[in-house]
């Protein structure tokens, strides 16, 4: 058991800093639309930094626009980091991302709160354009802080409006010149975004990795005739080898062994118009696995289907991929240790693998990394009514609390 | 054989009028976009009434838009008809609805050449609104002309900008005054906008009917979750139901007999996101049948069908009827007729069933109508590269030619 002055996470504290960010860019059905470096993300992005300035953290912004909360530690060496991000999808909610960074937020008051003084410092992250809604790719921020991409190619990129990131940063006053942080250690608290915890009653996820994913855009090219007049036979309907490829992509989620999944979430018809053939579909196709060579073997599973398909119903097919994230392990001793925190505050506690991607995955290719997941309402997320339970937050704030005071080691200043 | 001095098609000068036309909302790709009631109809129909008049026909301007040019008989009874329209789709071609009016000018201006006087009246009908891409309901000018539809009705319908019919009217200068000649018989010449001429060789189809048609909304409606965590007995995937829907459509036009059609020509997705299972998908569902008994077995299948996967995916699903039509029967006697003079003539000639509905359908109600169709390219209409064979069109206008000289009657002033 905890020794009885070790801080403690305050639940309404830290739910009250949650709907107060979520009133930034919130929306009529509850939900959050505040997108990746809008102003209502700099709106958002000021708000967090004026809490974290009073909490007495200094702020770091870097090139791609990643915010670093820093508390100083008894040694000026590497900190023990928390984050996530604040941007939203959409139509998003108010916990995905939020929760990371008002979680380490609220391990920052709790430690001031118990002045409570560690060794190394702590960090929180407030990672740049996580979800991708708005400039491709997703996770920039973290994907150029552990070097997945250049930051010359990330600044280029530019939303549906022609607006680079690098503009977009200028324009909010997220354009940094800090050098990052590099983390001793690093956790990631997440609702679950899925029903596995609520299902099972569960509090904690101990999170082993993230599923590996592998992004397909397809397009189907047949030819475009008039529904009426068009016998079967002579038809090149593109919808219908569509519609094929997506009762594939289904077969498959459900062959694979272990948390395969396979999603087609996005489809364009071409002309989209009632009484016409439609000679093209876009497609995308999106299939993760925990192992690599499980979805090494969906993916040529996918391929095959297509090019039967598009034979089937002389369609042309071009299938091209987008995005490819190798399976993730997290470390194996903080992943043990979460499970023992949880534990020992007395809470239900399961292992489990990410289906989503997040910013954590990236930073664990630059420290010993883990996720800390709590239950979601119907296992919902990327939706307006994504919902959380204030004590389930505060549970996994807690967990990461001990973590990180355990991460970090307490200096002997401590109260 | 006809006689010596029997009137002649001159193809040439038809098919010069049909690019002349075409000019006017002529695409990059070749084809035309002249949507109902803008201002390209207005060119459209001033240059068109401007050759009739020219022609020797008097110009008559209904409530609905439709025009009405008459070129005097011997008696002052009903007229023969012919028409179509020039309303294209919003990627349209230079043939659909355009060929059966110019065929119409061309026969006037041979009739003209020969001096042939005729007994009855001959008119040319233009009628408003066939293709529906802009207003519905489709054929709104020659259903109000049957009273499929009430004038009111269609006068208050409303674009996507809401306009409505009466203003659009109004602002183009063709909100007319005058009555509307019942037609003593009709006849309506269009491309095929199928491919079976072209594959058997034809030159002439005699059109016996139209398929009857059932349009359906369906909308269906599971929930949005995360790609990545949502395992599959978790998900309720509105596009996977959307796919089987596609699938068992398709399926229905294969299994029932004779000339059945299947199509789903439009899908939403929503919120159509590549990392969101889609919670929702409106689609819509095109069957036709040459026999309305066959087509409400059609209905009856689908909808057992909608309501079985709706349960397995465990989706919502809304089905709304939008359009029926029954199956349409052409006179029988002129399509002999029409079968008899293209043989006359020395052309291929077959019956066929028209998959698509065209004005003639509802003229059909009002008096003896028939129908002539000729090949057009790969069986492609409703597309930019729709294309026909000037000699197929001149083949076409000249069958057209010999029934309405048949049907007027040769005046004994002619030449």
């Amino acid at each position: 058991m905890p020794a009885p002055h070790f801080p403690q996470i305050d639940t309404h504290r830290l739910w009250q800093s949650l709907m107060d960010l979520a009133a930034i860019g919130a929306t009529e059905l509850g939900g959050v639309r505040r997108l990746a470096l809008t102003d209502l993300d700099r709106q958002g992005r000021d708000r967090v930094c004026d809490w974290l300035r009073e909490a007495g953290c200094s702020i770091r912004v870097d090139a791609i626009g990643n915010i670093f909360a820093i508390r100083p530690g008894a040694r000026d060496t590497n900190p023990v980091g928390v984050g996530s991000h604040i941007d939203t999808q959409p139509s998003g909610g108010k916990f995905d991302g939020n929760y990371g960074v008002l979680a380490g937020l609220e391990v920052i008051r709790a430690l001031n709160d118990a002045r409570i003084a560690t060794e190394r410092p702590v960090a929180v992250a407030i990672w740049t354009n996580e979800e991708g809604s708005r400039f491709t790719p997703v996770m920039m921020g973290s994907g150029v802080y552990a070097g997945a991409f250049s930051l010359e190619h990330c600044l280029a990129r530019t939303d549906l409006e022609g607006i680079t990131v690098a503009d977009a940063l200028s324009r909010i006053g997220y354009a940094g010149t800090d050098q990052a942080p590099r983390f001793a250690a690093y956790f990631e608290p997440h609702i679950e975004q899925g029903p596995i915890l609520e299902a099972e009653g569960m509090t904690i996820g101990a999170v082993e990795g993230a599923l590996g994913q592998r992004w397909f855009d397809l397009e189907l090219t047949g030819q475009d005739a008039h529904a009426g007049p068009t016998p079967l036979a002579m038809r090149r309907d593109a919808l219908v080898g569509a519609a094929r490829v997506i009762t594939e992509v289904r077969r498959i989620a459900a062959d694979y062994p272990t948390n395969a999944r396979g999603t087609v979430g996005q489809l364009l018809v071409s002309p989209n118009s009632r009484n016409v053939i439609p000679g093209r579909v876009r497609l995308t196709i999106d299939l993760r696995n925990a192992r690599a060579e499980t979805l090494a073997a969906m993916v040529a599973d996918i391929q095959a289907c297509i090019t039967r398909i598009a034979a089937d119903e002389r369609l042309a097919a071009q299938l091209t991929e987008v995005v490819h994230f190798e399976p993730c392990h997290f470390d194996p001793h903080w992943v043990s240790r979460i499970e023992g925190f949880a534990r020992a505050r007395g809470h239900t506690v399961r292992r489990l693998a990410s289906g989503a991607g997040h910013d954590a995955v990236y930073v664990a290719k630059t420290c010993p990394a883990a996720m800390i997941f709590v239950p979601c309402e119907g296992g919902i997320s990327h939706n307006e009514i994504e919902n959380a339970q204030p004590q389930h937050l505060a549970a996994g704030a807690q967990v990461l609390l001990d973590a990180m005071i355990e991460a970090a080691g307490r200096a002997p200043a401590s109260n």
